[in-house]
């Protein structure tokens, strides 16, 4: 399983930066997302969201973070031995994403370790961050995932 | 539009519960969830997620995140003088959520205040808890999110 693997463990040292998008936002991909699972007016109508603090059609913050996730996906996480993530840390939503929007960004490893409680396995720390066209940091994240070592003998 | 909504500021006291679900959950909507977002083996294929640490076809913890949040917009949020949330404080996968599993959660409010700088909004954190059918704790969450006051001059 490992040899189909491009990522270990042993390459997510502190520092290592992956990159993200881009990723196309659309006005039907946002009705559609909010329709199923945040259906709050600024996410379903371009008026309503124009009348509101977001000044447009607004993606739900739970869309911005799934986006993320696929561009995480589509950067790393499938090339890699990803065990999956006990949880999240934080997710700040700091500016709105609204249709139109072309997001990038950043995957950060801020630390890792090898666990003495499960030989084989390490826990990586990250950090996240989504931009805009315009450069604009629209949202930030951390969180821990659980990775294989290629050498299972090995430590960090 | 006050007049239209059920819940404002003032009825966010501390140690209100707000009742969520129930929300079954699909394979069919797993996998078109992981597909479009989290296409991860054990998200889309049922023997690839019973060879898994998850044990079965098991949602992308983003999605349960995204029930999560339908089940608070049906819950309360729609009926709510809600004007969003800056960000999650935390998310905790805590256990597997599979096919065939039926949601079902708590939010408490943990605390209120209004806010000096903007007259008229409050910021009150909440604590969401999602249990499985055999009353397993399956996610926990915390975030804030404003929400306006129906007593402009008024304060907690």
């Amino acid at each position: 399983m490992l040899e189909n693997k491009k990522y270990t463990f042993e390459d997510f040292t502190p520092g290592t930066v992956f990159h993200l998008g881009p990723y196309p936002v659309s006005a039907e991909e946002i009705i559609a997302f909010a329709s199923e699972f945040d259906p709050q007016p600024m996410h379903l109508d371009e008026d309503a969201g124009k009348q509101s603090l977001l000044g447009g059609l607004a993606a739900s913050g739970w869309h911005t973070c799934c986006m993320l996730m696929r561009m995480m996906i589509d950067s790393f996480v499938l090339d890699s031995a990803s065990q999956g993530a006990p949880g999240v840390d934080f997710v700040q939503w700091k500016k709105p994403v609204l249709a139109g929007d072309i997001l990038h960004g950043t995957s950060t490893v801020l630390s890792s370790r090898t666990l003495q409680s499960r030989p084989g396995l390490g826990l990586v720390q990250m950090r996240q961050e989504v931009f805009n066209q315009r450069d604009e940091l629209v949202a930030a994240s951390e969180n821990p995932f659980f990775v294989l070592l290629r050498n299972k003998g090995g430590s960090a």
